[in-house]
């Protein structure tokens, strides 16, 4: 099991901070080619192609290379503070499957939204997202009762019968979404996929909206949250568009439940449309403006009426199980590098403790000891919470 | 102008009577051939063709050709006796287009239903049934308030805009839909086409539901109402059914409003759709029953989802006004043979009087006079009501 070494992480968490979601094909291409770290370097020297510096001039004009560097250092430490880790393309769990999409549809219409993320930051012990296990459910804030009652019913039913939801943590559905999952997740824990994923349009630190502050912290709980942005990054409707590629990209079907004519979740519609995945719409009574959005998928045939979760998982066919996550006659521990297996060593298993007791404890410098706690989080061995970890043995 | 001889318009009440709908191919064929009086002759006389004769032998061997013939001519009077009259394929404003499609269909799944009616008794003034104007409106008897109300709109829009709208009469979404009709009407009188025609599942005399005795009596004053069925003959759910077919064969295009997974309805979509005519639905909430039926019918492909009038004139195109039924230049008598036309000038116009006043006044049989009158009310020249007559200038 190969992860990301410790300079491409602290490289990956600079080219977010730089790079502007969703990240030019020049960028991503030149950090497949040549690694994270190496474009870093070249993008913080001005070495790289003039294609690409061009793309990267305005923020680094703003700052120095060295500022840029320790901001690198300081998100990943920020992130860790919330129980947060970044995780990169190189890392297990990263969702290949899911993202490849991403690059397939640069031709077509939603170009600008097209690029896979080239990192993320995840907050939640079970962050694992497999494409054929995860449904993404939106739709409007403003929802009415009824919208809400069946985004809660249908996101249940997602969970209970294996998946997991994925949606915005937006006021309306989207929350709707997660607290049906979260519901079911605590009658039926679910095996193998976390319940409910919230992706963010804003900093993994930041709780947007502040009332969902809660409600995101259970999602992390039971599941996990995610954004490509760095800690502080505030959330913008420019964001909240980009984002929506990711809930489209990460899930193998998406449902709008209410949606009006300007709703943005006809945009993930729209986007999961572009890469492949089906679309379905709830349709509702035609005097609701908030299902104007929904009749009008349907009625172009951009989205296929469902009435449920039967109409869909009929469709999509049945959730397979997901597989145990550890191969069967190898210990978890034997996959981790020194640096982790050193780390692991030094968590508490009853009660938490600082990353700098940690790095006391283990003898390790204290970006190091963040990185391995990311990468144990990452692998369902390590639980952090507000900056406190403790050891999960498997 | 052609219309049926006095001989084929009594064959046709016959045939009516002897051939339950829909009327075999063989019997169809055969009228088409040899004419109604000829194809009548033979049946009574037993001189059809074998195949032809089994269709017709079970209620031939109940009764004799004489009881047979008087039927035929009680029938004529009978409808007469209510203000309706018969109407055949070579009379004017046979909707011979509308028909053409229940002859195409016959090797397809719902032959049995497909036949053309080999005539129609019709009641009010206003029968003229142009497909391209002619949207038919169902739905489920229980229809919800929502239902009702949709139906009650979408029904005053298509008036307004020129169309006529065709259903069953029935509670619920029918009564809803002939309610609408005829409200937009009286508000702005349309120019040619009636505003709404019900097609029956019983005899032309009878009112059913019972409780529906007003509504369809509005229906005949404004519009028209219609039925391929003998007077006094009762309804049952063989002949709903088949029915059906006409108010599909009748539309450019069916529009279920509300219904559940068993509903009537959904044979009427399911026959439009068989000949090729476009089917919508409206959808409902998830939650509603009566909107499952709706739901099935779009998930499936089996009808395009539509939130009102605006959605389906989209997909159907404008409805052309309906051009002046009277020729310019010509006067209406003018195409009356000579019977009508004695008997135009012995109608009253301010009062109404009886078919025996008019006989005695215009020296003719009653059964020629009655002949007489359902040309006239064919043409918009006559009114009847329960058997009392006067004239329309046109």
């Amino acid at each position: 099991m190969t992860t990301t070494a410790e300079q491409d992480r602290i490289a990956l968490a600079g080219l977010l901070r730089l790079v502007e979601p969703p990240a030019p094909p020049e960028i991503t291409a030149m950090v497949r080619t040549h690694g994270a770290a190496d474009t870093w370097r070249s993008l913080l020297g001005g070495r790289a192609p003039t294609a690409v510096m061009r793309r990267v001039q305005s923020r680094l004009a703003s700052t120095t290379p060295d500022e840029l560097r320790r901001a690198a250092a300081a998100d990943l430490e920020g992130a860790a503070r919330v129980g947060a880790a970044l995780i990169g393309p190189d890392d297990p769990g990263w969702p290949q499957e899911a993202f490849a999409a991403l690059e397939v549809v640069r031709p077509y219409e939603r170009a600008r939204f097209a690029a896979p993320p080239l990192a993320l930051y995840h907050r939640g012990g079970r962050w694992r997202c497999p494409l054929g296990r995860t449904l993404s459910l939106v739709g409007s804030r403003a929802a009415t009762p009824y919208g809400t009652r069946i985004a809660v019913e249908i996101a249940a039913d997602i969970v209970t019968a294996g998946g997991t939801v994925v949606s915005g943590a937006a006021f309306g559905i989207d929350g709707a979404a997660h607290r049906g999952a979260l519901n079911a997740a605590r009658h039926a824990p679910p095996a193998g996929s976390p319940p409910t994923i919230a992706v963010l349009a804003c900093g993994i630190d930041r709780a947007y909206p502040a009332a969902h502050a809660a409600l995101l912290d259970s999602i992390a709980g039971a599941g996990a949250i995610v954004s490509e942005y760095p800690p502080g990054a505030t959330p913008a409707r420019y964001r909240f568009l980009v984002r929506n590629r990711l809930i489209a990209a990460l899930a193998t079907a998406t449902i709008v439940v209410e949606a009006g004519r300007r709703s943005g979740s006809l945009n993930t519609a729209s986007t999961a449309a572009h890469l492949g995945r089906q679309v379905f719409a709830l349709p509702g009574p035609v005097t609701s403006a908030l299902s104007l959005g929904c009749h009008d998928l349907i009625r172009q045939g951009r989205a296929s009426l469902a009435t449920g979760w039967a109409d869909i998982a009929r469709d999509i066919g049945p959730i397979v199980p997901d597989p145990d996550p550890h191969r069967p006659g190898s210990r978890p521990t034997d996959l981790l590098d020194e640096t982790a297996a050193q780390v692991h060593e030094a968590l508490p298993t009853y009660e938490r403790t600082t990353v700098g007791a940690i790095a006391r404890q283990a003898a390790l410098p204290v970006p190091q000891v963040l990185s391995a706690l990311g990468r144990l989080q990452l692998a369902g061995m390590a639980a952090g919470e507000t900056g406190m970890w403790r050891r999960i043995d498997t």
